[in-house]
């Protein structure tokens, strides 16, 4: 995704493991034969951290003590107040001729060595340093480089859809991608799927009109299922965002997805706007203490039935004074199942001032899997909410034949 | 992790793009040089998913449709209520000569062909179809053809710990794994840091003792650092499993970590035995209504504050009925610090009949580090508690001058 931004193909990615032999041997193969080396790890202060050591043997060059970089690595162990290990002043020598490369978020910082025509970039492992320093660092310094191949400009986005299948995505969309200045890639995330337009013009304006229209024609095919573009909307952001454009405020009463629904909201800075608050009522007593489900409901339905799906997600409304409220219940596995109530079954329920609705759902998956899917359809039905959208399972699941009567139905 | 088990070393580990002429060059590169290549991704059903063809015409074979393979993806789609879309078909094709290799929790099947005395494992790039295909299917193959390399075997494992740095880790156990026959590895997960003991022995008794003799070595040195061993034991199920084995009962108060611990016990299957429930009090109101703090404390001293925290805690472990029950309250930034209360800034709560507890940190982490960091010393606390172990901040971080003198003293 970072490259692309820069017109840079990909020509291909090697891994080696911590075996100087197999280093040399990677770094060799790659000398010449392209314009760029993205490594990545083994910057850390062990033992079995060789990457910069074994690139200036590859090439020859002796390692030198860069002094800035000591004081940085320092510092950096004093805002912790500590002392700085001894092994961590191994991060800040270098190949001779490297330019040091700052890492602001941790202490190993990277460095560029130009060896044989090769730009040889060592970047941290960790993947939230080694983001930063591509972004600040890397991507900056090869763009100034890099020479457009036939003159090419590429633009590419992310768009992101919840509730459809990666085949049928193939499916409905093949016939919009044609020609040899589009394409569309896809990938899955469980339990989304991200669509990767890609449009090529003569000038960056005609690729990005190229892509903008690609874009567009995919919305209006996919409607309400692409939910966001790019890294920075995720569902909980675009939820977020969507209940403060419109002043309203939520909450949740989780069972079996025990916080994962309100752990979701509050990863979004500035949720503290919209969400009020909820109750992981996982045992029967909490949902009736904390959540006012009435004991009796409890004992004639269950805790995984349509009553209590909706009583919960009525309490966590008004108990919370919120707008909107969203409930689940479930059996995420792997016990717990009965003939009549099998391990996957799942009720989901939603509750505003004027609705109150609830759906149950076979997801045919692990608890893990299970959990997030559910979670990911509360957060989803929220979102079509307030598109007045249907609230709809994934269409590459179906209700169970038995509730497919009563799915979408109002409930009391 | 699961190659080692069979004792195969991995010489090197190439990716490509998905790009014909890329692919057919790293399998030539491979074929004759290693005795396994493993393949993992591009079988899906859309247009850019080559691997099997280009496998095939990379080594001359052609194409064959293999009809229990089709039946199965047809039988997957009607468990899900479903035609099967035409796209998926494709999955059913393998090259002539190869095995095809079941894939129970997906539609796409895998394959093993060999071709110039190297076998080629093509298996999904879905992380848990790829380990259930490399556990039932690809392990096996391998191991019935492997040729232990001078007799040798290989056993190692895997050692987590939360609270001490990586460089700290290697300046305390590295004269432990001296000799040809143990190495110790390092990986960080944040906010943990992992270790890998491998001993080397002539029969795999020989090295299982050394492993065990390495692993108590590490133990001794190290105590409640290490929290647990292998895939299986990650922090959570620890906690629950030591829970329930003590018959304890526990509930969550959750401010800036929004539901994260109770999604984290949650994920423990059989958890419902020991966690009750908690509250996500995002809102003020929410502390008020749902904990009990009372509004007072909320005005003198701020949310984020040590009576709060400890208030927090004791209304969770009185209103849910449990024995143990933990609180968080906190700055996770990136806004809404101040110069008393900077960004950072946590107050952790812990309640038990005897005991009341709160402690204050800054982790200097972005919002979704410190989350986590808080959500990982919240359950550590717990575990902790039950090892009658000092509740302690992790080795790599220290408290802030001004509260180190009421760390692990009792408040109230």
């Amino acid at each position: 995704e970072r490259l692309l931004r820069i017109d840079v193909d990909t020509r291909f990615h090697s891994s080696v493991r911590d075996e100087p032999a197999d280093m040399i041997d990677a770094f060799r193969r790659a000398a010449g034969r392209v314009d760029v080396v993205l490594v990545s790890g083994g910057l850390g202060p062990t033992r079995d951290d060789l990457t910069i050591e074994v690139l200036a043997e590859t090439f020859g060059r002796k390692m030198v003590l860069h002094e800035p970089s000591l004081r940085v690595i320092e510092a950096f162990f004093e805002r912790f107040g500590r002392k700085m290990a001894e092994s961590n002043a191994k991060q800040a020598w270098f190949p001779d001729g490297a330019d040091v490369l700052p890492n602001p978020v941790g202490t190993a910082p990277g460095c560029m060595l130009e060896a044989e025509d090769t730009l040889f970039f060592c970047m941290p492992g960790v993947p939230r340093e080694l983001f930063q320093m591509m972004d600040e660092q890397v991507v900056p310094r090869i763009a100034a480089r890099a020479r457009p191949e036939g003159g090419g400009v590429v633009r590419a986005t992310l768009l992101r859809t919840f509730g459809i299948g990666e085949s049928n995505l193939d499916d409905e969309l093949h016939d919009l991608a044609r020609g040899e200045h589009l394409s569309l890639g896809f990938r899955t995330t469980f339990p989304d799927n991200f669509l990767r337009p890609v449009a090529r013009g003569s000038s960056a304006e005609e690729a990005e009109e190229r892509l903008a229209e690609l874009c567009g024609a995919i919305r209006e095919r996919l409607g309400a299922l692409v939910y966001g573009e790019g890294d920075e909307e995720s569902l909980e952001a675009v939820v977020v965002r969507s209940l403060i454009e419109r002043g309203l405020s939520v909450a949740s009463a989780e069972s079996c997805t025990g916080g994962m629904i309100g752990a979701r909201l509050t990863a979004v800075p500035g949720s503290s706007a919209t969400y009020q608050g909820g109750v992981v009522a996982y045992a029967d007593a909490a949902k009736t203490r904390h959540l006012g489900v009435p004991e009796a409901l409890l004992e004639a339905h269950g805790a995984v039935s349509e009553p209590v799906a909706l009583a919960m997600a009525r309490g966590a409304r008004e108990r919370f004074g919120a707008d909107l409220a969203v409930s689940t219940t479930g059996i995420s596995g792997p016990g717990g199942g009965s003939d009549e109530k099998p391990v996957g079954l799942v009720w989901i329920g939603f509750a505003s001032a004027g609705e109150e609705v609830a759906t149950d759902f076979v997801f045919p998956f692990d608890r893990e899997r299970h959990r997030m899917l559910t979670t990911q359809v509360a957060l989803d039905w929220i979102r079509r909410s307030l598109l007045g959208e249907e609230r709809v399972a994934p269409r590459y699941l179906q209700l169970r034949p038995a509730s497919s009567a009563r799915a979408g139905g109002r409930s009391q």
